[in-house]
């Protein structure tokens, strides 16, 4: 075997992407991204990929393909684990990382590649490629293995935008040649927006409806955007200033990312041009105000704006308020709110079902066609995505390239590039790591002890055996369930008198908590979590 | 003032759909329907318009309109309130009504009506209008004053499906003859598709699709869609026999639409044709299976199976599963979590991205300009939707139909139709009712409760004051929390024997309380709920 691929996260889910690459001398990993939580997980922050199972001793380096959170957010939790690992970073998102890790303290090692350099490990070799995504300095990569045998191309994220001009389009020349030094390929493809049957928009194709909106009579505009979009950042800012307006940045994401881009070059505007909240709040001149939120985040300031809670800009009816977005599935509710909060103020909403304001960063299947008219693989795999988006796009390619032998792999899939053939086998799943607070791990056993207090409400009670006194507290249940508390006392104490004095601990303790939770059943339909303290005293 | 309309749910949400129409001698409601919590909201269960500021001595009459849960779900709340009130009711909606208060014992008062009705009140005419939408006896209603000073058409849900063959085409006529014989007319008008730029499609369009679906060689079909949609499970059931296929129902939500439509007569099948689930796992002959849980509710029939957990049906890759509905937003992690299990099995997925297989309910923006070409009212409303879509819905109608007026108005704007004009005054909102369990309202400070401990988890400690016992226990902390118990305990036993002792039972319960939560969120970075049982033992 030449070298195995297995993803550890980001198959069957978008996010939390990482990628193991095993050869014969070593463990090198491609990205260590996390998830937001896809169940309502109560505030847990976010979940990252299980790497407690890797090898210490064999994990030489981690290759990060771009600074997208997830793709570098679970770099924290890593480190801990992995303190001594090179990672492979190209300049703006060494710049990213280094923002954040600075916060915590944690140092590492990194090299910098960009898109002609050559990775050079004992038995393989790591070619970065130009894609073309949402955040500059994303790259594919290209895998051979020294005799060439095998070269596989891995691009978790992409599309192909050939009118970019903001940065060249994808290059598929280097694809096509690399990949023709190998007597066998295979694909590993992003499915993000498989559903989309069409070709997904150039950053180009924004630029006449954003500079439209840009350039109307609001004296205030405020735009929202996903912030990592740099280019975008940029191509708003410099039509604002043409506009004759001066710029604010409302919020910690928008003003991480602007910082970054700065100290990185990638934007370079003059800062006289740029007013703080406060200033911006008393000004006469026109301003375009970015924000951050543009999911709906509760601690965002787009939310914070939206409800009227921001202290220097209340939503008007003469405001401009632009979506240059779209919404993540599972953000509608938060962002329909929203809107409706504007809506209340008067506010006018302009959103990417409005106008052409909002491009995917992700291939479309008319990307996909030009990907494959390109250079056509021995072997193909769906990666980055959910187990049905998976499937979507297993199956397009199944009925439309039916010269590449598409095949569904999921997390902890092995794929062994063997001597003349692939094999795929697959591990048991290893549950992600929930993350709650300060960085800490929480079990999910104690999840579901959060979720029934949520749902069915808590009673505490103390029993002093000796003294017989019986207290009890309860904590989010309706307030009509207060007047029964005599009740429960009475129908308490008699069970302990008659059934319960003398008999063990833990026999009491349950018989009590039992005819609690039956208790409350009948009146309320559920059964609270009890807990009680039962005391020799 | 010949009589005001008073939306009291409904405006500014989806869902809870609740309107006054008061005249001088009386109160008359329109509708009584609860709706599905916004807000992530610990499993509550709905919320239903606060009706307990209405005036019971002159609250006389009830009119549904048609029998959606959001129309109909607060009845026995509102019947608690008001049992003495007449409930004007069509048929089929007496039935859903009569099957939902018999399992909870209520009785109320109704009288029938139908589309060539007219409900005589004292100062007040109304003449149900047959509209369609996507539950049969749907009605429009037109509210008359005796001088016919005034007519206000209301419609809160409806289509104009000209093409339809399961019902007569909306009334229009009737809407055009009955407000020509008004001096003055108003329209309150559904906003809820008002993104949607065409013409809704008509129910009758998505007969192709399903036909050619429900034929296919697939042994076993699923399909999930509205279960209150009795015309279109008629239609898939029809179609269905004639490709030689026996039928079975799965779910609670579809066996009631079911039975009603076979009470009421509008479904019309040979019982034989119908297997259960276990005759229909063992059968060799082609099935097709009605599904419950289209929106991927927890205990649905639909998520069961999905998950494999069905006694009688499990996925398997020779599955046809047919979604025949649309997401409702907030919706999706929830469906999409269905499609990835589905996925998962293997099993093939259409939805209606896929195919024309759901029609909305609800008018598009060509709907209305059918609406407003067949009679142009003086007055124009935007109702049945959140704040952002009535702002949508307002912007349209001004924008393109300079001639009528329309108007703003939020839950608790009164519209007083004056001799000779509207006046339009708004109230303070009042929250609606939280329910839970067992017809039970919550309140709101008990729903905040649940929140923290779902967020920040509980600390339960007893202390006993003389004999100085302490006792903790975490719930739903991260296990590597306990390993802190020894050091908290010391660390509060100190603070007692310092600080606390002989001060009164307040204050120390709150020094205590305060030092637990500090303990906690220098580690945790969040502060749990603390509850202390302070006892002289």
């Amino acid at each position: 075997m030449s070298f195995s691929i297995t993803p550890i996260g980001g198959v069957e889910e978008i996010g939390s992407n990482m990628t193991l690459v095993s050869t014969a001398s070593e463990d090198i990993i491609i990205d260590c991204g996390l998830l937001f939580p896809y169940e309502e997980c109560f505030d847990i922050n976010y979940v990252c990929p299980n790497f407690k199972q890797l090898d210490v001793k064999r994990v030489s380096s981690l290759v990060i393909t771009h600074g997208h959170e997830d793709h570098i957010g679970a770099l924290p939790q890593f480190l801990a684990h992995f303190p001594n690992v090179t990672i492979y970073v190209t300049n703006f998102t060494l710049k990213l990382i280094q923002k954040k890790l600075a916060e915590l303290n944690i140092s590492f090692n990194f090299k910098i590649y960009n898109s002609v350099s050559k990775l050079v490990f004992s038995d393989i070799d790591i070619f970065p490629v130009h894609v073309n995504h949402s955040i500059p300095e994303t790259h594919g990569l290209i895998i051979q293995d020294k005799n060439k045998d095998w070269g596989a191309l891995y691009i978790s994220d992409f599309k192909i935008d050939l009118h970019a001009t903001h940065e060249a389009p994808i290059d598929l020349n280097k694809i096509q040649t690399l990949l023709n030094e190998c007597k066998k390929t295979a694909y590993f493809i992003d499915s993000t927006n498989i559903l989309f049957d069409g070709k997904t928009p150039s950053e180009n194709d924004l630029n006449y409806d954003l500079s439209q909106l840009i350039n109307s009579s609001n004296d205030r505009i405020f735009i929202t955007l996903f912030a990592s979009n740099i280019h975008r950042l940029n191509f708003i800012a410099q039509i604002a200033l043409h506009a004759g307006r001066k710029i604010v940045l409302l919020g910690r994401s928008i003003r991480h990312y602007f910082e970054s881009a700065f100290e990185s070059g990638l934007i370079n505007l003059d800062p006289e041009k740029f007013l703080d909240g406060s200033q911006a709040s008393s000004t006469n001149e026109k301003i375009l105000v970015f924000v951050s939120g543009c999911q709906g985040d509760f601690l965002s300031a787009l939310r914070r704006f939206s409800y009227g809670e921001d202290t220097n800009f209340k939503p008007t009816p003469s405001d401009l308020v632009i979506f240059s977005s779209k919404v993540i599935p599972g953000n509608e509710k938060k962002i329909y709110r929203i809107y409706n909060k504007l809506s209340e103020f008067g506010a006018q909403i302009i959103t990417a079902s409005d106008a052409l304001i909002h491009a995917s960063g992700h291939p479309g299947k008319d990307d996909l066609k030009i990907l494959l008219s390109n250079f056509s693989p021995n072997y193909y795999f769906p990666i980055h995505g959910e187990s049905y988006l998976l499937r979507k796009h297993f199956e397009y390619i199944k009925e439309h390239f039916p010269q590449v032998q598409p095949q569904l792999i999921y997390n902890f899939s092995q794929v062994k590039f063997l001597e003349n053939k692939i094999e795929v086998s697959s591990s048991p799943k290893i549950e992600p790591i929930l993350i709650h607070g300060k960085n800490l791990e929480i079990e999910r056993s104690q999840i579901s002890q959060r979720r029934k207090m949520a749902t069915q409400g808590a009673v505490f009670l103390t029993y002093l055996k000796k003294s017989k006194k019986l207290e009890i507290t309860l904590i989010g249940l309706p307030l009509s369930a207060s007047d029964l508390l005599e009740n429960l006392k009475k129908k308490l104490i008699k069970q302990i008198d008659n059934d319960l004095s003398g008999r063990e601990d833990k026999y009491f303790i349950d018989q009590v908590k039992i005819s609690t939770r039956q208790f409350f059943n009948n009146f309320l339909g559920y059964k609270p979590i009890t807990e009680l303290h039962l005391i020799d005293g």
